[in-house]
C-alpha cells in the first residue's frame, strides 16, 4: 500500500509542481517532499499526477507519498494532512489522504482531470484576484459568455488536439477525449471548465485564449471547430497566462478511499 | 466639489488604513496619497471613512481625494480608477470615483457601514484563504450556524455596545444602532455580516468572537442578549483575528453618483 494525497496550492511562488534540473525557483514537489520527510521521520518520495506550469494553481492535485526505503508510512491516513501541513508553507496544504494499492500510479492511473480557467472582467482590477485570474480590461457581456460557452462545445469528443499544444512539445500521441467544456459567469469572473482523459502541454491555456478571442469578437464561434480540425497551433488563440489556471479535480480508474472524505473539496470550488 | 473614491485592499501587508505616527509599517492611506499625487500631478490629501486595524481587508472602503492647494482634480471621475491604480501596488485598487459636494465628509456623513467576518471551517487549512479568514480546526455544523444566526439577532437595534468595545478605548458615546446581523454558510466558509450606523473599536471582531463561542457550544445563544445588557467587555468572547474582517460597504446620507456604477462591487461580494 502507498498513500495518495490530495493537495491544494497557490502556484504563484513556485516553478510548477515538478522538480526540474537547472531551475533555481522552488517547486511544489520539493517543498512537499521535505515536509513529508519531516512528518514521517524518514526520507520520502512524492510523485505527482501531472506537471503544472510555473504560476498555475491547484485545488485538487493528487500525488503519491512513499518512503524511500519502501516501509509503510507510519502515520494513519486521517492524520496525514495535519501532520504534513505542519511542515508546509501557507501556500500549500494537504487536504486529504488515502491508502491505495501499489499498482495505482498517480499519473498513469488517472481516468480524467478537470481544469478551470478564470477570467476576471470587473471594470477595474481587484486586489483579491491578484495572481489568481487573467484580468480583462473590457467586461464580457452575457451574450459574449453565451457565445464562448457554445464555442467550447467544439472541444467535446475525441480529437487530435495538435492545434492546442505548445510548439516544441515532444508528445506524438496528440489525441485526447474531452468529456465536458463549459463557460459560465460566476460573480465577477467568467470560468472555463474542461474535463478530459488527459491534456497536452498548455492545452487548457490555449483553449482559454481561443475562447477569449471568440468572446472578444476576434474569432467567430464556429472557428473553434475549424481550428481543432486544422491541427495547426498557429490557427488557435493566445496561450492565456498561467495565473488563471486551476487543476481542480483528478479522477482515478478506481474509487479512492479518502480518509477525511472532505466536503471541503466539493465546497471550495469557488475561491 | 471633491472626489469620493471606492477602494478595495488586502490589508495583510498594511498597518491599517490610517497613517499613524511612530508606526514603521506602511498604511493604505500613505500608499494611496502617494499614488493619487502621482496620478493628479500635484500633492493630494486622502481622508478615509474609518480607521481599519492592521490586517483588516476592505472591498468597499470610501475615502475623499482633494488636492492640497484646493484646486479641482483634473482627471474626469470615470478615468480616476485606472489612473490611480497605475501607481498603486497590486494589493490596493480604486474601484470607482464620484464627484461629491464639499460638505460631504467621508467619515462624518456616513449613514451606515457593513462589515463581514469570515470563518473558514474546512477540515484542513486552505492556501486560498491564507490571511483572508479565521481558520477553525473543528467544522461548524448546520445547527451550529443556525444557532449563531439566531444569537446574532440580539445585536439588532439601538444598544449600548460597551461590552463589544476594546478596553482602553476613549470613546464615551457607546450607543450604536445595528440594522442587521446574520450568520450563514457560504461554501467552505461561515460569514457573519453586520450593518450599523457606526461601530466601536474592535466591535465586529468581538461580536464575531462571541458568536463563535456560541457556535462552539461555549456560550448559550441567549447569553448574547445578557452580554449586551452587561456593558462589560469581560463578559463577551475573544477579539477574533483581523484577517477575517472585511469592510464591505459604506452608505452616505445622500446617493453617490459613482462614475462606473460598477456591477463589480455588487458581484464581488464573494471572493
Amino acid at each position: 500500500m502507498k498513500i495518495l494525497l490530495k493537495i491544494a496550492y497557490l502556484g504563484t511562488a513556485y516553478a510548477g509542481f515538478q522538480a526540474q534540473r537547472g531551475v533555481s525557483c522552488r517547486t511544489v514537489q520539493e517543498t512537499l517532499t521535505e515536509a513529508a520527510t519531516r512528518a514521517v521521520g524518514k526520507p520520502c518520495r512524492i510523485t505527482g499526477c501531472s506537471r503544472t506550469d510555473s504560476g498555475v494553481h491547484a485545488k485538487g492535485f493528487c500525488a503519491s507519498l512513499e518512503t524511500e526505503d519502501g516501509t509503510p508510512v507510519s502515520i494513519p491516513p486521517e492524520k496525514i494532512p495535519v501532520s504534513v501541513n505542519h511542515h508546509l508553507p501557507p501556500d500549500i496544504a494537504v487536504l486529504d489522504a488515502a491508502p491505495v494499492p501499489d499498482t495505482l500510479h498517480p499519473r498513469y492511473s488517472v481516468k480524467g482531470k478537470e481544469y478551470v480557467y478564470v477570467f476576471l472582467d470587473s471594470p477595474t482590477r481587484d486586489p483579491f484576484y491578484e495572481g489568481r485570474a487573467m484580468y480583462l480590461k473590457k467586461p464580457l457581456t452575457d451574450d459574449d459568455v453565451q457565445i464562448m460557452n457554445c464555442a467550447a462545445g467544439a472541444f467535446i469528443g475525441t480529437h487530435d488536439f495538435s492545434a492546442f499544444m505548445a510548439q516544441g512539445s515532444k508528445i506524438t500521441d496528440t489525441v485526447r477525449t474531452v468529456f465536458s467544456a463549459t463557460v459560465r459567469r460566476v460573480g465577477s469572473t467568467v470560468e472555463f471548465a474542461v474535463s478530459a482523459d488527459g491534456f497536452l502541454y498548455n492545452m487548457v491555456r490555449i483553449m482559454a485564449g481561443t475562447l477569449l478571442a471568440v468572446g472578444q469578437g476576434k474569432l467567430p464561434p464556429e472557428a473553434v471547430e475549424t481550428i481543432v480540425g486544422s491541427r495547426n497551433r498557429a490557427e488557435a488563440g493566445i496561450t492565456a497566462p498561467p495565473c488563471g489556471l486551476y487543476l481542480n479535480r483528478v479522477d482515478y480508474n478506481e474509487p479512492i478511499p479518502w480518509a477525511l472524505c472532505s466536503p471541503h473539496t466539493e465546497r471550495s470550488e469557488r475561491l
